[in-house]
């Protein structure tokens, strides 16, 4: 089953700039916070725990094209999907729309990794239960379509 | 010797808000970091490690009065001073002001605490060699002279 | 009709820092973002408009008491209540708990301001109308009754 | 002659998250910031003014690519250059580095706009005055020469 998600933030003042809107570094918190939403409705966390210690999913990229502006107090549809899988890595697409008008879109890059306390991340392949919950979906991004 | 000490810091656009000036929460910022700049110019950090472990300096009170707005570009001068020391904590005086003028007096109070990781933090005494750095600085904020 | 309102919010991944908890000063814009919700709630916004052009409440003053950690994923109860009502300004306290736990005690006091682009914000009365909507709330908060 | 610019940044403790070092979105924050100080230390400003108004550099694009963490109070060197430069846009790339070790390659694509209040940015050509200070810098960021 292709996986995707929805979900709905408001912009709060703290979020905008001296330009009257969103500063753009927020979008990436709002892409995120979306993942982590999503991880979150397929019972999962960005770091979990097994017998060997934590891991979880530090991005290697992340990048976002800026198509309109928001505005406080707008409500944001935020739709994202798996647009990639590899053997250690996921790279979601996210979709940001205001009332239907495009207002970003953005794509966040993560390594399933070892979180070992004190030591950089070493990546680890994902395993089965997991790949299973992310399938690719090579939808078109609802704004687009 | 009192101890008190001075930095500045230019408001960058992502510390406005639609309001155009300097959104209220970045001035808790610009505080702690003045804090942390104070405590490098002493030697110290404000997460520090000796035989036993780390240590450090959660806050456990903090407030601040907008005087005048701040906007972007300005250079702000930071005054920072020692206003209180007690047997496990410490509070930070800090006078905010652009060219002379006031823009925020706030306040940050500190307790040295033992950080084991996973655990919450356990509030220990001050030791001898760092309260000897902290001196209590009775004079009036510069703005207020 | 006293005033108070509840809200909830989940604690973000952004909002932690490296002692692996809630950084203090998210905590003002989670007051903030209760109190914007609380005024949405009673047909309100932190900006509004009449015949005169743009007006809204600039903080003044905000503090907290940290009393205790928040960690990432949890789901924060936030209690606001009109603290104080004044001929102009208001001073809304906030309560903030997990699963019953007390986290933090805060207060914003916020004036009401006739706001011209590119002037200083300049105080004005509060109307009757905003007065009658923002009764003060002499109950104790939660975590303390 | 090819225009590129190097500024330092200490990473503050807001910066870091649970996992203990600079939270990804912090890094945009931190090549706008190295964008601005280019600009002003070209005798502009990210926002200007002329008899028609205010004009400025919408942000349309950013990207980054995360190579190594980057921990609470380390300096960080970051390397801007002019990657392209179009009719109306410039697109910077920037470096970042941390004791010569790579920290993370982002880039930036700014349009010129007229910025009227209240109204939509719309794009402008670059005046040839500030074309002429932001040349085509061919080389390769430094970690990877």
């Amino acid at each position: 089953m292709p996986s995707s998600f929805h979900t709905t933030r408001r912009v709060e003042f703290s979020d905008t700039d001296m330009a009257g809107i969103v500063h753009f570094s927020a979008f990436f918190r709002y892409m995120e916070e979306a993942e982590h939403a999503f991880l979150r409705s397929l019972g999962m966390s960005v770091i979990m725990q097994d017998e060997e210690g934590p891991y979880g999913w530090p991005r290697v990229g992340a990048s976002c094209d800026f198509l309109g502006p928001a505005k406080f107090e707008d409500v944001l549809d935020i739709h994202i999907r798996v647009a990639h899988k590899g053997n250690k890595s996921i790279a979601y697409q996210f979709n940001i729309t205001h009332e239907g008008r495009p207002v970003a879109i953005g794509r966040l890059t993560a390594v399933l990794c070892r979180l070992a306390h004190g030591e950089r991340p070493r990546s680890i392949a994902i395993p089965e239960w997991i790949a299973a919950k992310l399938e690719v979906d090579p939808s078109l991004p609802p704004a687009q379509a």
